[in-house]
């Protein structure tokens, strides 16, 4: 690639938004062209806007950016939202009208009819969302969504599943990191030396978003999978990486070796396609009795595969296992990146 | 009662130990006659062979006692055994055997056939299990045993819903604070910013216990309950506390309100009898969003409830919710105080 | 006493306002008349209004009431201030003005010539600038603070020193718990795994409150006491108890024992009065390599006390030590009761 | 370097010797020849004998290498000792007599007059030790020593100081890493909501080992720099990083901007000859009001550099900063390579 591809990050300043930076600042196709935030940040160096919470410096390049507004005409051809729930909605829709690729970290469009919620390794036929999309909305750009982030590490486990036993349905309790909620989403006297066993509006998400990912695409519209999901969402004193430990039914008998070869064997067209920040292996199963382990595992893969381990036979469902993913980088930035990327390659740009 | 009853503790310096001490030193029914621990600390005063975790003092009685070892001869009709597994069975034995009524905390003689595994609020007619036992070892003594600390509380909250409604099957995920593994049981760098998803053979212990506790005794033998549990069990950085994510399906049909007045009305011997460590509600439930949590809950009724929070409908199996309870009180010390006092209200001794 | 004293808590809603309801709930001569907080909180049930961060529940009295506005007319004669540092200043004012004695843990007034920094052991005499205060301002009320939480517990360990030897210079380091920072002042990701090197505002009012509060009163003025302090304020990863490590040069040779005893002896007029929240010992003493801990020693005296350990000589200055004290307790909440209680029992109200 | 130089590694299991493999797996100049270990783990699997902490893998190459014991015979010129203090000394001088250059985390050797305690910016030229204890000593090779790691930093952050303006004396508080104990030294119950105020034999330490390693090397033997330093020494939960306030007395006026330029521009031998592990910057020098932070700056220079911030006027003494260093990289494993490499480079390899 010669040039590189501007873009642009909407609520640059926040958690998801210094990993968009981060990741970004050296990445082989995309330069950033644009930071943007609230109308609190507008108009400062991005050193001095942010209150930076990532063990790695600022990139030099981007230190001394000015902060813009979040609003249309910042000449990038793809623009990373990762903005708070509350704005997000409408400040999205006005960069997809005006033209841009708006893959979006929130919430508020996910659920649309219209918008692909992305998992590349898992739903990359539903990348044809977009012209429906656009036709619909009379838009010339489109609006991309990832996941919540314990539904993406979630789905890139049931995937491979899937597809080889079907599934009936599964009982997930996560226990999510503190960066899940951002900046100063929990308090220090919330978590130290306890658990929250309450996140608001995760478990509906992580209910049901897992359907619409693993649907199919039929005419321009998507059916969502048939099967059950009973989510327990907890926050742990962990800084990154989300765990959680899944009990699952299949459709059709499998044995353990058939259901860990099926993991451990998942493979998709990112890796094909050899995309920058795709994975070796989307997902790393591991054999001893004690992992994966936020701490020690949370970064396998440069942070953007799913870790599981502890697969064994259930006594109430049919296998059980335990899952471990970060949750913002593959479930949040690296995510939407590993997407971009997939939009070039399949050009979309 | 005019005088009262020794009791002696064997492993009186351990985190078990510590809280029996704690819990004994001004009981209105026991006093302690003898502390005993391992050939290491024996013939040290108790405030030397200790290192004190708990944020109340040493008890001033206590301070200068010497410790002794670890065999009969105490003065006591009630021994506490919080040995450690390795040395706790054939210790235990000797106990009995010289006439010692035991409880022990530990897991060698849990599933012993003759001994009982005792929740005095659960199963209190197990206790017809000591002439069984007596008559089968020829002892003059017994052991009874408490359950695993994740165990009990898991059964607390089980037992309304069994008698009322029937149990056909759970999958339970805990998360379990440190002080369940001991004082050195659990390296800080092991879990700090960090989750262990493996705690050596509790699995097991959960899946198997409740059947034991919840089952019938007939001609002098348990009968074990008939259903099925799926454990997933992880260690968090919380002091004491553990909490439980629970998925339940029931034999009969019964309705939310019906699930959430059988747990909030559950009361049993202990309460009736008004035994002194007995909690008003064995069981307290709570409807605020985000109850109950380890570091405010834990302490309900001075550590001797369950506390149930966020009870829901499961999209899986019935019914869903979260409990919580401290596993060095009700888990382990108190659930043992507990059970000796109903031994003396019963005439056991 | 007969009949209690009716106060009002303003700012109830915070965390010290928590503790300020969580104390007074059942105290021997007050009772809490009106709570008040923001204009968000204001109309609101109390149980409705706060976010409870306490293992204790909120007082069954508390739950009910409705929180008013921070607006004089609450029917109390004595006023406990717990309101944010922006809004305290007028609001304070406005409350003496219209003849309540406030108690403030603000930082706005505290370095007011009229205003006493009061330490009920360490200087009682200056509330005898209150009639200054009245006859300056021309108000009915009046206006008293406590130290910041670090300089209260410094200054309980620097007076009997400073009576016997006196003080030349001193370093300190403190480890701060999260609690001093309110309930959202720090977040989880800036402190799990990590310490904060920098408080904000916090090492100037070390170096200098002490210096009014063990000033002499002279004709109406306090003139500060003439020793040098060097503060070095740290954020730690604890709920409560702020830990200091202090290197003390003082005027006068002393030897070990002389400064020991000068500690463990100390005892001030809430004591000879039997003031109902004052500590037995207002500083304890312990001998132990390495005590005292946060965790287990910050609930000492019902954490109204000061522990002293690690007594031993100075390199460099003449002695060193680790003190430690309840931050929200003693150091603030706690603190001010004390203080209400020395203005009854002089006959101030 | 054509031919990689074999190492061996005593202590391989432990915490230090995890970091040891870590670094050298990939070292430019080093091989691992050798892993040794105790008994215990001794003819085991690498992969099977250690309990891994460090979250990247264990090297592929290392995985499969059989754990030998502890004795002479290794063939590996350097010799990296991570051995426990109870067994380090002997087993150490062992290995010297018997030919080899014998790098030591340990503390058994350190303060012995002819052993240098290196730290390669600051006293390259006790290198001219060796001669001396090979002569008195009767050794082919050699034992050499790193600090104490709160020495370690500290020192590198005096080194400018007393090139420039000398020192007089200085009092220091650190806030050390559980890592600095080892993998099982604090345990979970200690240090979780908790501060331990004491660290046995450490503050001897710090203050003995700056005077031996800032002395003057005449005539064969060291002149021990004459300055105080007093010390508290304490015990944080953080995974790594050491972080220590400092107030201090130079013997010369200096200003602000004299002290920060010395600090920044410091360099040394390691920095000239451009080793492989040495840092482009010893000392990093931070302007932001709360910096350096464990989280966020232990890894700076990739763990190899003393992180200063907060440099500023001292009420007491004369300046005071915050300093922050990696305790098992520079402030151990890294901090013997480093010698390694300048012993290699010096020829004395």
């Amino acid at each position: 690639m010669k040039q590189k591809i501007p873009v642009a990050i909407l609520g640059a300043t926040g958690l998801v938004g210094q990993r968009l930076v981060q990741m970004l600042a050296d990445h082989p196709w995309f330069e950033i062209s644009a930071l943007a935030a609230s109308a609190h940040s507008a108009g400062k160096r991005y050193a001095d806007a942010v209150k930076w919470h990532l063990p790695t410096e600022i990139p030099p390049g981007v230190r001394e950016r000015i902060v813009g507004p979040c609003e249309p005409g910042l000449n990038a051809a793809i623009v990373f939202s990762a903005l708070p729930g509350a704005v997000a909605g409408s400040t999205e829709e006005a960069f997809a009208r005006a033209g841009a690729l708006v893959l979006s970290t929130a919430s508020a469009h996910r659920m649309d009819d219209d918008v692909p919620l992305l998992i590349p390794e898992v739903n990359p036929e539903h990348l044809d969302l977009i012209p429906v999309q656009r036709a619909r909305r009379n838009w010339g750009g489109a609006i991309l969504c990832k996941a919540n982030c314990s539904t993406i590490h979630l789905v890139l486990a049931l995937k491979p599943l899937a597809d080889a036993f079907g599934l009936r349905r599964l009982v997930v309790t996560t226990m999510q990191a503190i960066s899940g909620a951002g900046a100063r989403g929990v308090s220090s006297i919330e978590i130290l030396d306890n658990v929250l066993p309450y996140i608001g509006g995760e478990e509906p998400k992580l209910e049901t978003e897992p359907l619409k990912i693993l649907g199919r695409l039929e005419r321009g519209a998507i059916v969502p999978a048939e099967f059950s999901i009973s989510a327990h969402c907890n926050r742990v004193a962990t800084q990154d990486g989300h765990l959680e430990t899944v009990s699952v039914e299949l459709e059709r008998k499998a044995s353990l070796q058939d259901v860990r070869r099926a993991l451990a064997e998942f493979s998709g067209e990112p890796q094909q396609l050899r995309l920058p920040t795709a994975p070796a292996h989307p997902i790393v199963v591991r054999d001893e009795p004690d992992r994966p382990q936020p701490r020690l595992d949370r970064d396998a893969e440069r942070g953007m595969a799913t870790v599981i381990g502890r697969l064994r036979e259930c006594n109430v469902l049919d296998y059980k296992f335990v899952l471990l993913g970060h949750n913002t980088i593959r479930g949040a930035a690296g995510g939407n990146i590993l997407t971009a990327e997939m939009l070039v390659a399949k050009k979309y740009i």
